[in-house]
């Protein structure tokens, strides 16, 4: 059984606007050395089985899982 | 500078209900070799100065990002 982990990112020129509201959360609670926060998801897939799970996966982000027009992704094949 | 990468998850006993949302489209795309999808979030963090981040982002994921009850979490220390 193989596993992907996938990570979406906002693009870096988009502003984080729920990363800014995290960064003063921290600020608040005493963290002061925080220069930034930027949340992005983290996806984990399972497979039956192992064949094109590579090229599976970049059709799943590019199809689903990441918008492109805002987003950027990357991915790793792990077991 | 530090940065740190920190992976936040929802328990294994939980049912990921977005998950089984992205699995069933990734089905409807033709997907059909997914055994399961979980989605957590993935929280990058920039340090002004490199002094005891590591202690520093155990702390914000106890106080802050990670929900004890639902959630596990774990990160690494980059740069």
């Amino acid at each position: 059984m193989a596993k992907a982990n996938v990570y979406v990112t906002l693009k870096p020129a988009l502003l984080d606007a729920q990363g800014k509201v995290v960064q003063g959360a921290l600020e608040n609670l005493g963290f002061g050395n925080v220069e930034s926060v930027r949340i992005g998801k983290y996806i984990e897939i399972e497979f039956n089985d192992g064949e094109n799970i590579e090229q599976g996966v970049e059709e799943m982000c590019q199809k689903l899982l990441a918008n492109p027009n805002t987003e950027n992704y990357r991915f790793e094949i792990v077991k």
